[in-house]
């Protein structure tokens, strides 16, 4: 593997009230220099909640995404408050947007959206062991929530409306570790 | 289903050689108000490219992230040029970074990357029939490429140095259509 290339200057180059734009200068160990722009880092981390309402159901949800204009399948996700645990986030986002709190958080994973040039990972959680609890977020409508059967996530993952490359990933994530789970319980047999 | 939101205003706030935010006003079929920022559209598409070796092999790549400093594992993948077809695209972007050319491609899905604040559609496509084949493209340096065997995708899907989602979720989408087509094959018992 290469080796990393060395970063000779980062420069602010517009921002907004969300977002600011990096421009990062690299030379690569081969010598080469490239001019990059990128979004830059977020000061705190972003949680992807997978809301397991038994070992065969997620609780996805259906809101409007000001991006593509419509609205759209996906998980429960949402930045960290300061001072937040990925826990207590995912607990958060969980009872703002779905309308349950968990007794028990697994971190999965942490995913990118764009590595060439956003900084940003998603981390992914499973919450188990749920029951109702109410949190009000800043939704400006109410949320619907859509069960899915992760045993039929082959026939979901084509459907129009879910689209976002985040929640296919974690859903898929997720059957895989049940399917372990599950191989490694005592068979009957 | 809720009725999709009016959208008031569209500004333009902040601006880079490659970005520009704009600021959306929306009012939201109960009446609620938002003002939010996303990413602008941008006017071609982009492509993702999944190579299959064989039925079990795709060509992954190894290459370096401005956005988050390191190299990560992932599909090849890029913007079409001014004139392009989905499938002139991805040859050209597997040509590119791979060293193939490809004689038959199925578009399988179009991913974005973040509903709430990007209008980006990623369409992914699965190039079958490869052979060598290289077009020189503008890396600062040779690409590694990473055979990647999907019926081990479970295994890799963990691995630290995999973590664009949208890269996991058309392996994901690759492996189901596969095993579709394999259901779908006549057998010999």
């Amino acid at each position: 593997m290469a080796k990393l290339p060395e970063i000779l200057k980062k420069t602010i180059v517009a921002r907004s009230r969300f977002f600011a734009v990096e421009e990062l200068e690299l030379r690569f160990s081969n010598g080469a220099r490239r001019t990059y722009e990128r979004l830059r880092p977020g000061t705190a981390g972003a949680v992807m909640v997978v809301p397991l309402l038994d070992d065969d159901t997620v609780l996805m949800i259906r809101e409007y995404g000001a991006g593509v204009e419509d609205y759209t399948l996906g998980l429960p996700k949402g930045g960290l408050e300061p001072g937040e645990t990925l826990e207590q986030g995912a607990h958060r986002e969980l009872q703002e947007e779905v309308g349950y709190g968990a007794t028990r958080f697994t971190v999965l994973k942490a995913l990118s959206l764009s590595p060439g040039y956003m900084a940003s990972r998603l981390s992914i959680l499973v919450a188990e062991g749920l029951y109702p609890s109410r949190l009000d977020g800043d939704e400006p409508e109410p949320i619907e929530v859509v069960p899915m059967k992760l045993s039929e996530l082959s026939d979901w993952a084509w459907r129009e409306d879910l689209h976002e490359a985040r929640s296919l990933a974690a859903l898929y994530l997720v059957r895989d570790l049940l399917r372990a789970r599950a191989e490694q319980l005592p068979h009957n047999d």
